[in-house]
Formats: C-alpha cells, sequence, structure tokens
C-alpha cells in the first residue's frame, strides 16, 4: 500500500486543518476552496502517474527501508543510477506537463547531514530522520519545503537582524521537544501537503546557534498560519483560455511560525551550526540538478509548441523560425546533457546517499535558466503580435462576433481556426499571464539564483591544480612530459 | 488652439459611437467604461504633457501647415533636428512613465508615398493626405494604426487567400467613394482615439491591386466593429497592486470593416501596388526608430527599479548586481546611441519629410529588443523569489495578518517595509502579471519583429562595395593605397 | 609489445619514405627534417603516455581482437564505459598537453559501415577492416584521417563537379585492387603516420557510385604526394618565446593521389552509395564528441593561465577578473557534461562498436567551440596589451637592454619577472602567434562546422513528439492527465 | 605647405637619429631597417590620403592656430561636426585599409586639461601645448602615444612600487627644464614618428605628485631607448602570402627613459595630480570614440571578405552564411551608429576641445571590441579548414607540385582559383597569423579594456535620477503624472 491514489491521497488531506489565509480570506475547507483547486490536482497527478504501469520504474522505487515500492517522492536515492532515473522522470513529466514537483526532495540531503552530525556528536538525528522517511514511505506522503527564511537586510546573518524573527530560529528548548518562532518564505504547496520540514537557508557561523534548525512537523500543526498566495490561473476551469494554469497551480505561502512546538523526535538539528555549510551543499546539489532538468524539459516543451504555431501560421519551413527552434533543442540537449553528467558523475555519501557533481549541474542550470527566459520571448515573437491582442474565449465563443473572430483567426490553408486559436492561447498562458511570470521566477530565483551557480561552480573547481599546469605549458614547471627532454 | 486638455480630449471622444465590444459586452458609454479607463488616461497624459510649459518644444513644434504651434503626435517631421527631438521625447517620456503612444506616428510616412503617386501618376493623394493632416493638427486629434492584417497563411500573398477578406481590401469603387471589406489586427487604443488610418502590411504585386489601400476614417464610421481586448491589468485603480497597469493600459482590437464606405477625399492609395514598397520602407523606418528609442528608455527603466529594489533588499553594492545593472545601462545606451545615429543620418525626401537611417535604426532596436527581455528576467530575479511568492495587497491590509507580512517582508535597515513592498509590486506587476506578455509583445513584436530587422539590414547594406573592397586588400584588385606601389 | 615506445616509434617511421612537400621542398628524411620534429614529438607524446604505468587503464585497453593490451589509439569502443574512458582521457591530455590526437579515432566507424554492407550485400569489408586493426593493435601503428575531399563547388555533388577529381574516386577495379585517383584535403601529421585511411567526406547518391570509396595504404605508397604546410611555430626549439608551439606542432597536408593501386584486401568500400549516410552519421558522433571534450580540455587550460597571469599582474581578485574565469570554467563544465552524457547515452551498433548520443554531442561541442574563441580573447584582455607589445626573447636575454626589459616587465610584488614574461610568452604564443590561427580552426573547423552541430541537432531531434505534446498541453488532443478528467 | 607627401614625410625622419633595438639588434638607419618599411609605409598612406583631393574635407581641416589647410592628424576638434569627421575617416579608412593611425590623437586631450591647469594655477601650459601644436600643423609632423606605463603590481600606486619608475616620472627639476625617469609601454610607430607625447595614464593622488607629468621631446632625444618589437608580419613584401601584413605593420616600443631632460617648453604638466582624473576623461573620451569607429569599420570589413570567400567557394546563398554576413553588419552597424551618437552627443570645453559623449562611446564601444573577435572566428569558418592547412605560396608557384595545388584548390564553377587562394591568404593573415594577435589585442586591449567601458558607463550615468524614478513609477513619490490624479 505504499503507492496512494489521487483519491486516497484527497481524503488524506480532507482532514487537514491548516490555518490558511488567501487573499486575505481564512480557509476553512481545503479541498472545497477554488483557490486551491490546480494546486491539488497538480500533487494529484503524481499520485496518478506513480499508478500508471506505464511508469514502472519510473516513478516507482524499491525501498530497502520497508521493503516495499515507494513513490519517486518519498526514495533516498543511493547510486548514480537512481539519479539518472530522476533525471529521466523529471526530463518526461516537466517537459509533458510542466511540473515534476521536484524541488522538496531535495531535502533528503538531511539523510546525509544528520549521519554526520550524530558520527561527530553523537545525536540520534539520524534515526530520527530514518522514521520519518519510513512514515512518509509506507502513508507515500507529501512534505513541502521550508527552507528559504525571510531574510531581512541581505547584508546581515540572522543574529545581527534587528529583528531577530527574520531566520525562524528555536526559542525555547524543553524536555520533550523545542518552541520555534519566525517564518519561511516561498513554501509551494504548503495547504496541501502532509508535512512541512524546515531546514537552514544559508551557511551559520557560532552566533547563529538558535538558526541551526531542522525539523518536521504536520502542516496543521498548532501555531503555523500560512499567509498564501492565490495560484497564477484562473479560479474556474477555462475550455479555451489558460490551458495549463487553469490546470495546474502553485499557491505559495509565507509560513508563519508563532512559537511553535516541535517534539524532539521531529528535530534533526538544533544548535549545529557547524554542519550548515555541508548541508546547503547536500541540498543545493539536488536542488540544482533537479531544477536544472526540469528547465531543459520545460525548454524542449517550449520547441514544440513554438513548432507547432510556426505550422499553423504556415512559416514552420522558413530559415529562421528552424533556427530558432534549434536553438530551444540545442539549449535543451546542453541542460540535459549537463544533468545527466552530474548523474553519472555521483558521489555517494557514507551515509548511503548519492550527491550528484556539483560543477556540471550548476554550470548546466545556468546556461539554461538564462537561455529559457530568451526562448520564451523567441515563442511569442514566432507565435506573432496576435498573443496579446486577439479577442478573448468571450469573443471567440460569442454568437455575434464570433463568428468574425473565426474568420480572421484563419491561419495555414488546411488547419483548423480553433487548434490554431487555442495554442496561441496556449502561448498566451506561458507567455503573457500571471503564469508567464511564475515561468521566469521558477527559471530564474527558485533553486538558488544564476549567481549561486556561478559561485559554487568557482568554489568547488580545482583551479589551483590548472594554474599549476599553466607553469608546465609556459616551461615554469618542470615536467617529464614537456620541454624537459626535447 | 490646437493644443487640447485632458478634458478638451475627453469631451471630444464623449460623442463618438464607436461599435465597440469588449470581452463579449458591447459597450455603450466609452467615456464612462471601467475597461477603457486606463487607456483613457494613457492617451489624456500626452494632451497633459504636451500642455506642461517644461515640455513646451519636447512635445511641440511649429507647424507651417497651419501656422501654430502642434502637437508631437500631429507632426511631420521635416530634418535631423525634428527627428533628434522625437528620440528626445520619446526616451524622455517612455522612461519615465512607460508610453509615449509613437507607434501611429510612422503612418505618417503617407505623406512621402502620397507625393510619390502624385508625381508618377497624377493622383491627388497628397493634397488630401495634407487636408487630413491639417485637420489632425488645428483639432489635436487622435489616430490609431491600421497596418497589421489578419494575414491567414503566411506563405500566401493575399488575392492567393482562399479567404479574400484576410488582408483588408477594396470591393467597390463608386463615384463618390470606395467600399472595403475585410479587417485590421492590434489596433491599440482604437475605441478612444477620433480616427482610423489604414495602409498596407506588406509589399504587393500586380495580383494584389485591391489589396494596396490606403485611407482615414472616424472610428465610429458605420460598419466598423472594434472586437477589443481588455487592457492588461485591473479593472479598478489599485493602490499597491499593478501601480503600472492599474493606471494605464492598452486595449486591443480586431478592427472588422464589413463593406465600409470612405469616400474620395479620405482615400490615400486605391490599387497603386508598386508603391507599396517604398510605403512599407518609410513606415519602417519611422517604427524602427520610435520602437528602438521606447525600448532602450525602457531598458533604463528597468535599470532604475533593479537598482532601487536591490538597495532595500541591501545588495547594492555586490559586484554581481552592479555588473547586472551596468548591463542594462550598456545596452540601453547602445539603442539610444543607434537612435541618435539614425536622427542625425536621416535623409530628406523631396515631398520634405525626413526619414531615419534605416541601418542604425534597425540594428540598434534589434539588439536593444532582444535584451530588453532578458533584463525583464534580471529584474526579477535580484528583486527576489518574493515577486511571485509575496503575499497580496489584500494580506498587508489586512487587520490580523497584515502585520505579519509586514514584519517579514522587511528588508535592509533604515529602509521603509511598505516602500520594499510597493517597488516589489512594481517588479510584479512588471515581470509576473498580464502586463508582462504586453512589455516582451512590445518589444519583440510590436513595429516589425527581430527578423524583419535583420533582413532590412542585409537589404540596404552595399556589401558589394564591401567585397569588392576584399578584392584589394588581397590584391585581386588593383587599388592606389594597396599593394601596388610597395 | 602491443604498446611501442618513443623511440620504436620513431624508429618504426625512420624507414617510411613518404612523397613530402613541405614549404616547396622534397622532405628526403622525415625523422631529421626540423619540420617535422614538432609533430613527431606530437606522436611521441602518446607512445610516452601510454607507456606510463599512472595512465595504465586511461590510455590502454584489452582488446578481445589479439587478446592483449592495446593502445588508446587503435580500441574499438564497445559500450559506454569504454566511451567515458576515452572522455577522461582526453579531458586529462588535452587539458594539460593541449592534443590528444584523438580526431583519427572517428574512422573506427568504419568497422561498423562495412558490418553493415556485409550484411546487406556479402562482401567481405568487415573482415578486412578487422585485419587492419589487429595489425594496427599488434604492433600499435598509426593512421592519419583521409576524410575531407577538396570538394571544388559546395553546390555541386561529386559526380557534377567540372573536374572530376574534386571528390577521391576510384578510376579503374582490377582483379587484384583498384586505382584511385584525387586528393584528400586537411590532412593533419600524414607524413610521420603509418598508414593513411580514406573515407567518404559526404552523404552521395546513386549518381556518385564511385565517389563511394574507403581504404587504407601506407604512407609511402606510390603515387601519393603529401604537400604539406609547415607546423604553426618556429624550426628550432625556443626557451621562453613559443613555449607551446616549438614543442608540439601540427603539419597539414594536401595528400594528392595520383592513380594509387590499392589492394583488395585494403579496401573497405567501394561503390556502396546508400551507406555512406550511415558512414557519416557513425563518424561524426564519434569527432563530435572527441572534438567537444577536447575544446571543453583547452577552454579548462585557459581558465589555469587566465588565474596565472592575473595573479602575476596582481589583479587575481578583482572581481570581474573572478567573473571571465568563472565563465570559461562554466562553459568548459558545460562542454564535458555534455561530453559525460553523450558517453553515458551512447547506443551499441550490432557490431559490437558504441557510439554516442548525436544529441548532447553536438550540443555541448556547439556551445564550447563557439565560447572558446571568446575567452581566447578574454585571456589576452586579462593579459594586457603587453601580449602584443613585449620585447621579444632576445631582448630580455641582451646584455645592455635585458636589464630593462626585465626591470619593466615587473609584475606583482613577491613574483618572478621571468615567470611573468613566460606565462605572457605562453599567451601571445597562444592568441598572437601562427598557432593561434590553429586553436581558432580546431575549434570551429575541425570535427565539422558549427552549423553541422546545428542541422545534425535538429534533424535528429525528435520535434514530432514534441509537437504532439503541444497539442495536448493546448487540449486540441486528449490525454489522460490533461484537460479530460478535470 | 601645411601638407607633407609620402616623400617629403620620409625625407623628414632620414636625418632622426632615435635609438632603436628590435629583436635585439641595433637599428642603424629607420628608413632602410627591413624592420620599419611596413611601419613607414602605414604612416605613409596617412600623407598620401590627405593629399587625395576626393579626401578633401575628410582629412583635411582649416586650422584657425595657423589659418591654413592642415592635416586630420594634427588637427583640433572643436564641435560635434568636426568629430562626425573623425568618425566618417576612421569608418572609411580602418573599413579600407585596416588603420588610420587613429589612437594618438587622444592626446589632443591635453588641449583641455593644460587650459584648466593654467586658469587654476596661473601656470602656462596651455600656450606651450598651443605651440607644439602650431609646429605640428605647420610642418604636418607625427607624434606617437606615451600613456601607459609598465604599471608593476596593479594593486599599487606608482609611489608606493618597490621600484619608483615603474611609472614614468620627474626626477629632478631645474630653471631650464625637467629630468624624468621610467618608461611608457606599448609605444605604436615610435621610431618613425617625428615626436613623443607622455602623459599620465591613470588618475593619482597626492602622493603620486612626482607622476603627475606630460610633456613632449622628439624621438630622437639624448636618454630614450626604444626596444621595439618588431611588426607581426613578413620582413619582405609577399605577393600571396600575408597581403595585409606584408605591407603595413605597427611595431610596438618599450620606450625606456634614463634620465631624459625636457625643456620647461615641452612641459604640460608637472606635479598637478589633482588634474590627472580629468585629462584621463578626456583623453579616453576620445580614445573610445576612435577605437570603437574603428572596430565597427574593421567589422564591416570582415563582412566584406566573408560574403566574398563565400562565394568562391559557392555557399553564398545558404541562408547561414548569411545570417552570419548579417550579424556581422549589424555589429558594425550598432558601433558605427553609437560613435555618430557620440559625435552629435558631443560637448564643447571651454578651451575649445569638442568631447564626445562618454555613455553611447563606451557602450558602443564595449559591444562592438567583444563581438569582432567572434566574427573573426566566424569569418575562418565559412572561409573553412583550408585557411590553416592549404599548400603555402612556394607550393602553389612551385614548379612541379604548383600545378597539383592549383588544381585542388578550385571552388565555385567560374570563378577563378588564384583569387580565390588570395582570399584565403588574406583570411589566413588575418585570423591564423601573428597579425591575428594583433586584431584581437587591438580590438580588447588597445584604448582601454572592455571593463573600463563598464566602468565609465557605470560611473557616468546618472542612475540616482532613475532610482528616483522607480519610486514614482512605484507610487512612493508623487509626481503629476502618476498615480495621484486618476
Amino acid at each position: 500500500m505504499a503507492i496512494k491514489t489521487r483519491k486516497e491521497y484527497i481524503d488524506s488531506i480532507r482532514n487537514l486543518k491548516p490555518n490558511v489565509y488567501i487573499s486575505g480570506e481564512k480557509i476553512e475547507n481545503i479541498v472545497e476552496s477554488p483557490y486551491l483547486r490546480t494546486t491539488i490536482n497538480n500533487l494529484s497527478l503524481g499520485y496518478d502517474w506513480a499508478n500508471d504501469p506505464q511508469y514502472e520504474g519510473l516513478l516507482t522505487n524499491w525501498s530497502t527501508l520497508i521493503n516495499e515500492k515507494v513513490s519517486f517522492w518519498a526514495h533516498i536515492r543511493k547510486d548514480d543510477d537512481d539519479l539518472m532515473q530522476m533525471v529521466r522522470a523529471i526530463n518526461n513529466f516537466s517537459g509533458k506537463y510542466l511540473c515534476t514537483m521536484c524541488m522538496s526532495m531535495g531535502l533528503a540531503a538531511l539523510w546525509a547531514i544528520t549521519y554526520e552530525i550524530d558520527q561527530a556528536k553523537g545525536t540520534e538525528y539520524h534515526q530520527r530522520f530514518k522514521n520519518f522517511f519510513i512514515k512518509l514511505q509506507r502513508e507515500d506522503l507529501r512534505f513541502v519545503l521550508g527552507v528559504m527564511d525571510p531574510k531581512g537586510d541581505r547584508q546581515l546573518p540572522p543574529s545581527k537582524q534587528p529583528d531577530p524573527d527574520l531566520f525562524l530560529r528555536v526559542v525555547e528548548k524543553r524536555p520533550d521537544g523545542i518552541v520555534v518562532n519566525g517564518a519561511k518564505m516561498h513554501t509551494t504547496s504548503a495547504p496541501v501537503a502532509h508535512y512541512f520540514v524546515a531546514s537552514p537557508s544559508r551557511v551559520l557561523g557560532p552566533d547563529d546557534e538558535d538558526y541551526a534548525l531542522a525539523f518536521v512537523c504536520p502542516t496543521d500543526t498548532k501555531g503555523i498560519t500560512f499567509i498564501t498566495r492565490p495560484a497564477a490561473g484562473p479560479l474556474e476551469q477555462k475550455d479555451m483560455e489558460n490551458p495549463i494554469s487553469s490546470q495546474i497551480g502553485f499557491v505559495e505561502s509565507l509560513s508563519v511560525f508563532d512559537n511553535v512546538f516541535i517534539p524532539w523526535e521531529n528535530v534533526f538539528m538544533c544548535g549545529e551550526w557547524d554542519f550548515t555549510g555541508g548541508f546547503i551543499n547536500y541540498f543545493s546539489s539536488y536542488v540544482r540538478l533537479a531544477k536544472g532538468t526540469c528547465i531543459a524539459a520545460r525548454t524542449e516543451m517550449l520547441s514544440g509548441i513554438t513548432a507547432q504555431v510556426a505550422e499553423y501560421n504556415g512559416v514552420e519551413k522558413a530559415a529562421h523560425i528552424r533556427n530558432k527552434i534549434t536553438d530551444m533543442i540545442m539549449d535543451a540537449k546542453i541542460g540535459y546533457g549537463c544533468a545527466v553528467a552530474a548523474a553519472k558523475l555521483a558521489t555517494v555519501h557514507p551515509s548511503g546517499i548519492a550527491f550528484p557533481d556539483i560543477l556540471t549541474s550548476n554550470a548546466g542550470l545556468y546556461n539554461t535558466r538564462l537561455k529559457y527566459i530568451h526562448h520564451l520571448g523567441v515563442m511569442q515573437e514566432i507565435a506573432g503580435g496576435v498573443v496579446t491582442t486577439m479577442p478573448v474565449e468571450a469573443d471567440y465563443k460569442h454568437p455575434e462576433i464570433g463568428p468574425l473572430v473565426k474568420k480572421y483567426m484563419q491561419g495555414k490553408v488546411g488547419t483548423s481556426v480553433e487548434e490554431r486559436y487555442r495554442i496561441l492561447q496556449l502561448i498566451q498562458d506561458m507567455t503573457a499571464s500571471r503564469l508567464t511570470g511564475y515561468l521566469i521566477g521558477s527559471a530564474v530565483c527558485a533553486g538558488g539564483t544564476p549567481e549561486t551557480n556561478r559561485v559554487e561552480v568557482f568554489r568547488n573547481y580545482n583551479l589551483a591544480e590548472r594554474k599549476e599546469n599553466a607553469k608546465v605549458l609556459a616551461r615554469i614547471k618542470s615536467d617529464p612530459y614537456w620541454g624537459g627532454g626535447l
């Protein structure tokens, strides 16, 4: 019973009573709220896919923790093959349906860091984390990412902020648990997930001990308020407009913790600031790989939509159109290639979890994410100005003016006006709706910014070795194969 | 009395009764419709500015047609100084307030082509067009651009389309005028302008004679239906959200002509297909200059907003932030530089109108427009993920959760939370709202696509001369200064 | 005895008497000619490395053909691990010593195509090719690449060229062998290799049957003339100047075949034009992977040299310097990542040879090769104008002016003037000598041009599948997970 | 007699006896030395052109100093029209013949700074500088640029360098003049010019007073040694090879000053460190404009050569070839456009000299210079691998193998083999010879690096004003046209 169905998932969250505000309204019933319809559908798709026999082995794994088949989203990846499976899965689902809900899986990195802390300090974090994963796997539950803090003044560390709550922190330690205060930003899909997992968002120093904090709690734990932003699409399902954003959506929460009690069995880090550097490294290696694979897949998606609209417009053979579509494919394949390499070049942590290569994953993501925005613009360009000027669905279906709309929206001879109109609506949804902002943000802000990719690459690259080699080439340093014996 | 006030403008359109549908609703009163509020404001701003003494000489000109001071939007530019003034004006207003309503002025190119046709064929188009401009100038009226046709199958010329109406055409010539049928796409602001000016959208051949058509008519002429798309912003004025799109907006129309009668005095071209090439050239030279200046100015706008949000976030001194802002300024200045050059290198047509240099205007626009989209993404990146995840205005002002929002939206020490929130809302409006699609489309689709820039540059460049010079350098051809006498 | 030493290699070519002209001079003794010194050293390095125990397993393989350890350059790669070894080897040696002599190994693709032809036509090409490889492996010999034809008018196929010899062709078939006429271009290192392997350079049609030709012959076969261009460096070893090009070099030949007889046992294709498409595909998949890995490695080399000269100049901490070095590393890692992926995603041909993934190898190479030239410029920029203006070695060592040179060439306090001078000479060799042209050409011309990368990617990508997915997203096509069941 | 002929110029330098070493050899007769042949020709071309009636008005000006027609290279530019003439001249001559010898003219900026110093301090530098220019104009003499210092450790100011001579400095002030010690780097063409003008290379502080130094002296002044690097080309004129570098060349000198006496009448700055910032600004504004115009013109040159070789290869119609040539033209026109704008937006200094706009000149140069290197690579790519592999001139003309070379170097049907070979030699000279390094260096190092362009743009841009405007848009600040009155 380790793989739930859509219905079982929805039933499982029906009794959760998280404290949620959306657009200033208190949400009483999360399963019925129109605000959460597309987000629930988004998570439900994962349950659907995992139950589809054609995806057996792509979205399911064998867990040695519970000796059962478990879901993609509850798996601990143990080697390069596992990471390759992850790359293939994200490539497939993000490329076809936009989202594989992959960001949270970075938190599996707690597996490694809890192990390290226990080894160094004799704590029992690792077993607690393992217990949490056993539960996740057994019941096929979902958790959301509570990593990013509000951060306040970016120049100051947590303990130097005038308001001490701008990073989530422990305010009291009790025999049975801890009390935490503060908030996490950008929590995607929080109201419809089972658990909230919190972790540090940056490397901390000794003064920031109170902020070295990781734990899990049910989303309806007392004291948590989710101030939730509606998803980008319309509240109701549209027929023609917003074909993406009226089906799937991402609600984002400011998750406020007002003196929330967390029992010790759910605490995975509490004060070990000297392990936050390691954690960030492990976490980011996953997130970069997942994000890099996802954006590359979404770039493949753009290539298909662009080729399709070019065909409806009758320009699919033009050299410059092919050129631009080729650019999309090239960039997608560069991103995919780097993701595959990052999986292939993975290292296995002593705790048994595999981490992707940091250099290729960051370099690939960097290139893909910046190009993605360019390609969004190119897609709109090839579709044409009509994307932002065309009549709306109500016009298209209007008894009087509808026929005029259909007459003047004709494209290539022999193609369907309605199909052309629907593709243009798709492009409008992606490049000229509130969803556009999400697509841009997902490319350049999620999973760390482009600048963090650059920093990681510079920091992890062995430049010293390369400088030594420069000396060999210039014959400053001797070398058996260079200069000496000629 | 050649410069109207905002009030006079609004009064002047109050009695217009154009046939307008917006979102499937028939609009009875254009001045009162909430759908048109931001568009009316946008045009009104032009009237306001032209009445502001500080903009005397920037937005006003002396007309030798009527011997009066006239408005920027009704002026015929006669030399490079006039074009420089245009560049300075668009640079100022698009850089400060996003839009200078400059696209329509490309139709002044009809001034030149009517002159040429008359010279060649003894027609009287030029005097008619002059009469139209005299009226425009005397009463400070506005016209909209009816250039782009629906186009159907892009591979086929107008006369080969299965449906003959996919380009606007003349269907009957009468003693007193002509009857036209078809439609124009992408007509910006049509319901609130006084006139609709139609022109060909492409170079035509002899079989397309019926499509070689230019004329003007009042927007409420019988037989015209404007199927109008709402502007990108909310219908009502917001306080914090959508600071741009709740103030100014651009409604776009599919303008359908159902056997519309146009008296001969308003016809500027009818059948002269052999002059459409010249017209497109003249028109595009203006549009490229105006668009190039505008997008460069909007890039300057991005540099300021980005610098400001970086300051609120406390990261304004970081090298990579400066770097990215410098890129914005560089690209803005390249675009501005090319615009200045296109004005400086202008040629004056025998009819007395000046045309910008086609090479520098196209090359500049090409570079700027593609970079603009990149910089939009960079602005969102520097603002942070919060742009698409932050609590909405209703949360910010909510009695219970508002204080939490304010607490966790704090930025750099000593800066105002509200100011930071407002700048983030501005960035959300620009990069994560329906306005975003307009900004992208305005950059890559309006005024011809990037590909047309490339084609124009290749076509107009004297490559043959350069190839001859290559032969000189390679000593294939003799030259007094190369090779021979050494 | 399957791995020769440097001395054994030189001895083995001592008795070869190829017909070689260099700079218009007939070369009588290839081993003693100063023109060939650096090329012989280049090939010799491969023999040295293969004998170095530290490279055991990186440059040696176990051959199932001869049941012996064989050299990297004579190996047939059978699976993704073999390809990964190739990627690691090229990454190491091209990154450290510029060249791994990897281009010729693309001709191993004849392994697959001879197999296919035999299967289809009952010929015995494959066994012949196998015999050739057994000899190569047993004696550790080297062959050079005879692929590119002179090509004449690029618009015409071989058989339509006014001069029928502009592609190498068979002019006579005899019982004991064939007679071939024509030429091959760009044959690197021909005079110092043991064998010349010829193959078609393009896809051929039925009219071009005579050009569907592959064979091997010793380099000193009667009738072959190598019109050879000197390598880029000086003829003598320099101490400080040209630290690369005075040590290793690449002579390039126009290899002319004047009615050369090839016995049947050395013929691998003769008339099978319908297999040239397959051959080009297989060949290019190797060449793209090898070239992509090489240019990425050379980009890593640039990062080290640039970092080192920045240190000697005292600017290594400047943000913009770090930025530029980071760009180099990013691009190197993208190239390396795509190479690793192409190896990982390899497919195994029925004949037992593995072919790299065509999409990721081409996309990676495309990006890296164009960036490489940019980075060459950046390296010179960071070194400074001094690269092209500094005093020469003769000045540096001059008794009178030498001290002045040393005084004014001082860099960062505490660093050695001589070391700085040597690094600057290295950069001069790479960016301001005849070697520069080779580095550029090697990046953008060798192994197919950037345009061929684009064509391969577009052609091999499954765009049709993506277009279908676009229809699903737009709800034109039904899908179990999209639109229907919501 | 203010415009000399080539012969008069050569005669005028015949009696100069500068102390010159080239490649370690002392040069006794500069006019006869093969090392200086191409450099003398380069400068002579300027004299030739200025005497050509077709260039009247482009390379000649009326001087109000001497009331005579003077040469382009001795003119003080007084307004935007003068700067436009400079832009047109450089565009023409650098585009046709590679070099307009324009860098030195930046030193005309001393005109302005001597004026400012005199105004502030009552000195008489300006009159001295004027006297120098009167002599230059009367006798049509040339001076070279002595700006860049050796600089030693780039992190340290001049006075903090362990060796005080790493920036040129005054070591003694006498009643009749000063004694200077140190060196200048990168002095182009020094041995064949009449004068050496020295100026500071950076902004100086009060501790660096001794380095705030500007003066002029004849090139054969006692105590100066020019350690000169040979030009990039061969010493003798070639027929086919090196068509550029065997005709014109640039010798570069390390110019060492060993206690050189400069009489006061030739001193233009001595100790006024507080004016070095102004000087650098003025100087760089000229240099950026000149360099930006030059590199844009050289990019136009590339477009022609590339189009020509594409034609000889028979690929001139291919879409991707056109595309790449279009990119060259686009970038050239962007550079030219920014140069025109910088001239048009010039400001006139109180001393009567005009300075180009710093923002557009830097932004334009930045873009063009980086693209130039890319386009060099593209030109080689389109020419083909043959650029670095083709037989040399000695082979082409060889009695035996020459016919083979000609046979296999055939290109497009109907074109001349020799012409193709010559164009390929031209491309080899530009992309695969020592000249290549000069072209790269001239693009990225000369006239300040790309980084200095960025710094200048960021520093001179009014970002504060833009940030204020951001506040208006976000409705943080009130504005008559935004937010308030709606």
